[in-house]
């Protein structure tokens, strides 16, 4: 299955027009976001200003797989740059009478819609509804499916360029369920991207993916070879889903055997910095010794979140404005 | 019944101090709803501008029957104007506590609601609520039981006027539910206080008015010749509780005695444009050819819908603000 | 059980940085706060005017438990001093996925909040909750259990000054639950704080503080000596747990013994104001004459609510911008 049709969320010139994946996006697309994220972060105070750039445009946040943090920094970002703000819950909305889900899309579009923030259970729910929308409105992909979640990725990379600069340099290790993250997708793309040294997944076999070899990733079943010499370490929440599908054994054996603890951190470098996109589960994929601990950024994350999120949302209306002169 | 004492919702200048119904009012009231709307309209881009006019007021949304549609178009139009905005769900309120509803409209009146637009599945709501308010507060219907829906009337009337300019020259013909609709019933009065032509009503005779005279239509129970010749059709939705309750055989007969297809369309003038105020059954009372073709102006009636319930607000705050004078 | 530690929610200067409760704080806290709502109304109109103070500034409402009239009057205020507001009911986020309290209040101060404004069923939940936020985040207690619900009883006071001038020289009686009403405790703590006369409770044995002289408040078990010579009536809400928990007969004979009633009302000074929290039980603790009478001032109680949000809201801000000077 091939979801992404890279594309779609370019423009004429090139420039994102939808964000619904970083398949297929270019170094440059990722350092430009990047790099607007760090112009809303005050350097004295570390605060994010209010702007007005988005006054007077309408975001309908469509989430129709229920998520209160996604939706939360979104909503932020988007009251920060002066946007009217939406949320919709499409599981109360019209589709109940009957209504076909581009019926209800159509409609909110003619409610003169200018972005839509879109989450769904459904991998590739997004790009479908970015390949129907009118050319003026914007689509974001808040998560879909097993397929993406690119601005999580985003603002993981922005976390490691904060701490670490250059991620040509770096050693990353992703542990937990590789196979089945939209999040661990997006990280891989981005990570392959901006061109890391070297990117490692870590996890039993059956959360391992099938293809590590197209992924550009190398595979390890053991945690403290995994984590030898690595900058960079990224935590995966372990959905409980999972475990219930007989994927995994038990929490407690699955902590004993890829747990991050104190213990093994120490075989990443003495700098190796600690990321979870969160919500963490303390002693399932990550001890509480680590998550609070000196080289965790985690809740780094969660702020710089706003930023990216921010920085996405005010590219695309700049590259749709762009293209008008 | 009589719900409506149209005085009720006119100040001591004879102007709109709320918004509950269309019975009484006069040609004037609604030619400048509508022109006030066409303000809003960028001439050049066709977009709806952000306006100053309502900032520091703040508007309730008092959703006692939930309406995803509406109350975003109400929303949308509400920020658009710079209103605060709070979203009320009613059900959830202090009505649980045993507080009765005058109770809470007191309260909520006296949190300095300047407006409250009403939604309720009880006739005579909207009524009930503006008769028990402070002065200074005014009340919008979004819809009341079988009574009464204005807002989506005037955005009707909108659409028809960008359309086809002057609706006293138009042939009018509504099918459906002209019974219990209470769209229905506000497109009526409407199109009568407009001095449309000839307003028909299509429909089998459970669903047609027991009073056509008195409201100034005429009935036809074939489609065909209720068609014939006219310039502005609207289609409205067929509820299911209707099918229900055995005043409809099924939704396949219903679609192929009543159901708008491309044949029948071919009897209304070449120009004919097509309406329904949301949301449609495809293969119910409307085939997807014709709801997706070229007469349809659907999706615009959504937009416009925005403009119309922009011009209602800032029409009744600035009949309050020239009273003051 | 001992709360409270006043010294948490005031900062080096000794100014409010948190407000969880009034044990603790001094006259001049609550005068200020008194103080500054005022200058929120205007003298011509008595309207509440929209100021930009709280531009930029994101509020977070945590709502642990349902409660539509205080958060909307919280909204409402946050709105008008033009802060960005976000609205979290907690019980559908992410504690349900395993995430512990502090994990959830983390990642939201992580996404800038600047303010919490916290209602929660069980006792000490604000004071928790403020323990762990960071040094820049406020809290604002919107009661918590049994305990506290300092803003309602600050805007008892802002009514009271408003028609009474001086509570210095005044007697008050507080009719109905003492013993497990947060309104009522924080009530009482106002009024001494603020050196009122004499403070009286009304109400059966099962109701009434297990420790009156350490409130400084006199008990009286029946309603007529109680309200003899009295310049303040607050009436409180009976909780319907109460009643299924036997501590109390019925609605019925409770209004007999305990009912505010015109006739009783006699009792007090001629010029007796009558308050109430609401919401109003109609016929159980208060009779619709008196409720609705030229004494009440329920409904004034209300808006006054709107000016002292936003005042405890500003002054917490202002008081962290000079400390930083």
């Amino acid at each position: 299955m091939r979801l992404s049709k890279p594309n779609i969320q370019l423009n004429a010139q090139g420039k994102l027009h939808h964000f619904l994946t970083l398949e297929g996006l270019k170094h440059t697309h990722l350092t430009e976001i990047l790099d607007v994220a760090q112009t809303f972060i005050d350097p004295a105070t570390g605060e994010i200003n209010k702007v007005d750039s988005l006054h007077g445009k309408a975001i309908m946040n469509l989430f129709f797989e229920p998520s209160t943090r996604t939706l939360t920094t979104f909503e932020i970002a988007e009251k920060r740059l002066s946007a009217d703000v939406v949320n919709l819950n499409i599981e109360t909305s019209s589709t109940k009478k009957g209504e076909t889900l581009l019926d209800t899309l159509w409609n909110l579009e003619a409610m003169l819609a200018d972005m839509f923030v879109v989450r769904h259970n459904e991998s590739g729910a997004a790009h479908f509804i970015a390949k129907h929308v009118a050319p003026q409105v914007h689509v974001i992909n808040a998560g879909d499916g097993q397929h993406a979640h690119p601005t999580q990725a985003m603002l993981d990379m922005f976390t490691i360029r904060k701490h670490k600069k250059d991620i040509f340099d770096l050693k990353v290790a992703i542990i937990g369920d590789i196979q089945h993250s939209r999040v661990v997708r997006s990280q891989i793309q981005a990570l392959s991207i901006l061109e890391a040294r070297e990117i490692r997944v870590i996890g039993p076999t059956t959360l391992m993916p099938s293809n590590p070899d197209a992924l550009g990733v190398h595979v390890y079943h053991d945690i403290e070879q995994g984590l030898d010499g690595v900058d960079v370490i990224i935590n995966v929440r372990l959905q409980n889903e999972r475990m219930q599908s007989a994927l995994l054994p038990s929490e407690k054996e699955f902590f004993n055997l890829y747990g991050l603890t104190k213990e093994r951190l120490k075989f990443a470098k003495a700098d190796a910095i600690v990321m979870h996109p969160g919500p963490i589960n303390r002693g399932v994929e990550i001890d509480s010794e680590v998550a609070d601990g000196e080289q965790s950024v985690i809740l780094e994350q969660v702020t710089y979140g706003i930023a990216v999120r921010m920085a996405v949302i005010k590219t695309i209306f700049d590259n749709a404005q762009a293209l008008k002169k």
